[in-house]
């Protein structure tokens, strides 16, 4: 049975329409008191409200009813990739959140400073939580471990936590962690889960011995047990699928990651909304499809901070017209998951979408927020489908059959 | 692809919450004139219009849409089920229906009496609707049979119907029927439908044989055609792909077998709906997921009894303080299916479903019908979906992805 991208893939058409996703990265909200108002039910969004009369709106499951999703499903999901067919792995996920550009004979690791005791067992999973300014020059140090066959990477992420990428033919990407998750125990050995990894698991094993060597006057970081270690899954790419050009235009590393997924390509996206907008404008003409991520949403949702998280989407409507002043033939406005500042946390929560195009059919919603897009043209609907809806109402997709 | 019980296995967490489902056997209804009230929106239900304002509603579709489930695939899918995927044969739910205890080794089959003319063919396919007072004791010298090498049941179920078990190793649970469902005709000789059930096809052969003779003087009742051989699904448990301790409260049997299915312990529930919530409160502390059913809602709309229906709801209502008062993290109130009293039978219409918990994202309602349910924040969603959405609001689910 074919698949929604076997059905982009032979439907998608030409025309010179502009697409753009704005994703307001945790958008949906709760009320803090029963019956109350969530956070974009709260804020003033006199452009963003005029849009929704003009659009239609609705609400996205990112995965599956009741599932939470991390930003890469959350992502994928929007893309219109199924992030349940489409799994990143932790160690990709954390190259990609420092702009580690991955290719196809990469293997990714996430990495932690550990301390050993004089017996070889594990102290302290985390090496005192070891400071970046200390850490950051043992990243330089393991960067310079040569293995023989592969080139080895070393790229400090955050305190104690690095990513390792070993680039070579002929390795897999299932080796079991070498954390044994607690403290007490020496580190595993790196084992393969197939065959075909088994060449990763000896190039592991060589790394951790020369990473032993070059820390072992650096205590407390003398060790690195690892976790999540993936190849970055292969994932068509946006101008396979839907015959578009896409440009990315995110300001964390994360973000971009996830669109070079996809294969969009990474714009400079400055630091501000007003950064990302004048890039819009100055690549308007070089793309049919643009993603324009905005994060604080998320972070002030995380932060458990319902008044800053008002404040950042009163911040994200007021630069709507500079977006929409471009005229484009599909505006998306939605987020790749809820979270509700009463949480501190991603939740499950279908995520309010609104679509803005000349051929929405009319739902008589008069506002962007959580219950009027509960009444929208769009329904409930998993985040995959966006695209497609996308497409169809920029005039990309023809009929199927006849 | 991983399925939703590969997510909830993997996402599980352990928090101490407590998730009740109340199952209103067929809740669903339809009006008596066009414009009318259903059943539910007929009935004074103060206390679940209560928890609607609270909570959040929507509309559980069984199976699919337009599809019309018996109780078996009803139940399952409220379980978290797909019931596409676990099919349950109609020789199972019937011993389930009379608490047999299946065992993996078990192949249940439904048998009816029938009457056989002097030339053995079968002239009355129910043998006159035979009595429970005459056929009881003939299921019983039935039971008496013995064939080699396995043990053999023969149940009494209702009149003219009957449950055989066949308990031992290597029976398969692939035999055709031997009941040719018409008269003038001999029953059928058992065929195995693949090798792994020519073993059950000759027991089967030995037994009818001997039931032959064992009821050659108790015409009309003078064989045994049989109908739905089935061995019991295997259903991963509960425990596994939920991580809950669940116990089943119910009063009618195929409800306690149903739930014996997923591996519910089945609680002694007395005969009323005080009795079911004297038992809930008695066994609070000793388990995660309680599974209460509640029969007459079904029954009375199979009577056709639009009025015992309403009061048949309003007894439900009356009984939500008694579950109310013990806090659970997260209350469901719906149906397996709807069956309108109108209909006399049940049908597809999608069931009336409330889910009452501390994160539930506000959707308006202010009581609990169809009407309501048809603006609720849980929109229409298939009933395998219900389990999952239930942890999500009790906080038993981890993120998915990073």
């Amino acid at each position: 049975m074919p698949d929604m991208h076997d059905l982009t893939r032979k439907l998608q058409n030409q025309n010179g329409s502009k697409i753009v996703l704005v994703v307001a990265d945790g958008l949906g909200g709760l009320p803090l008191q029963p019956g109350g108002n969530t956070e974009l039910e709260t804020a003033r969004t006199p452009n963003l409200d005029e849009l929704a009369v003009q659009g239609t709106l609705g609400l996205s499951i990112p995965v599956k009813p009741g599932i939470t999703p991390g930003s890469g499903p959350g992502h994928l999901g929007l893309f219109g990739y199924d992030p349940l067919q489409y799994q990143i792995g932790r160690g990709v996920l954390e190259a990609l959140g420092i702009d580690f550009e991955l290719g196809p004979n990469d293997v990714a690791i996430r990495g932690n400073f550990c301390t050993l005791d004089a017996d070889g067992n594990i102290s302290d999973r985390r090496a005192g939580r070891i400071a970046t300014d200390k850490a950051a020059p043992l990243c330089e140090k393991l960067d310079q471990i040569q293995v023989p066959g592969v080139e080895v990477f070393v790229r400090h992420v955050k305190e104690y936590r690095m990513v390792v990428v070993f680039r070579g033919e002929g390795l897999g990407g299932e080796v079991d962690d070498t954390d044994p998750q607690q403290t007490g125990v020496p580190p595993l050995a790196p084992t393969a889960r197939n065959p075909s990894s088994q060449r990763t698991a000896e190039v592991a094993q060589q790394f951790l011995d020369s990473a032993r060597a070059v820390l072992s006057n650096d205590a407390p970081a003398n060790f690195l047990p690892r976790r999540g270690i993936d190849k970055k899954p292969e994932i068509p790419t946006y101008l396979d699928v839907y015959g578009l050009r896409a440009g990315a235009i995110a300001v964390y590393p994360m973000y971009r990651g996830l669109a070079r997924l996809v294969s969009m390509d990474v714009l400079d996206a400055g630091q501000t909304l007003g950064d990302q907008t004048a890039r819009l404008k100055a690549a308007w003409n070089d793309y049919d499809f643009f993603f324009l991520h905005f994060k604080y949403t998320d972070s002030t949702g995380e932060d458990g901070n319902f008044d800053a998280k008002v404040e950042r989407i009163e911040e994200l409507d007021a630069a709507i017209p500079q977006i929409t002043q471009l005229r484009p033939d599909v505006l998306i406005v939605t987020g790749d998951h809820s979270t509700p500042s009463r949480m501190r946390s991603h939740s499950w929560h279908p995520v309010p979408t609104l679509l803005a195009a000349d051929r929405c059919r009319p739902d008589d919603c008069q506002a962007f927020g959580e219950r009027d897009c509960l009444g929208g043209g769009l329904g409930q609907f998993e985040a995959k489908y966006l695209m497609p809806l996308a497409l169809a109402h920029a005039g990309r997709l023809d009929k199927f059959g006849a």
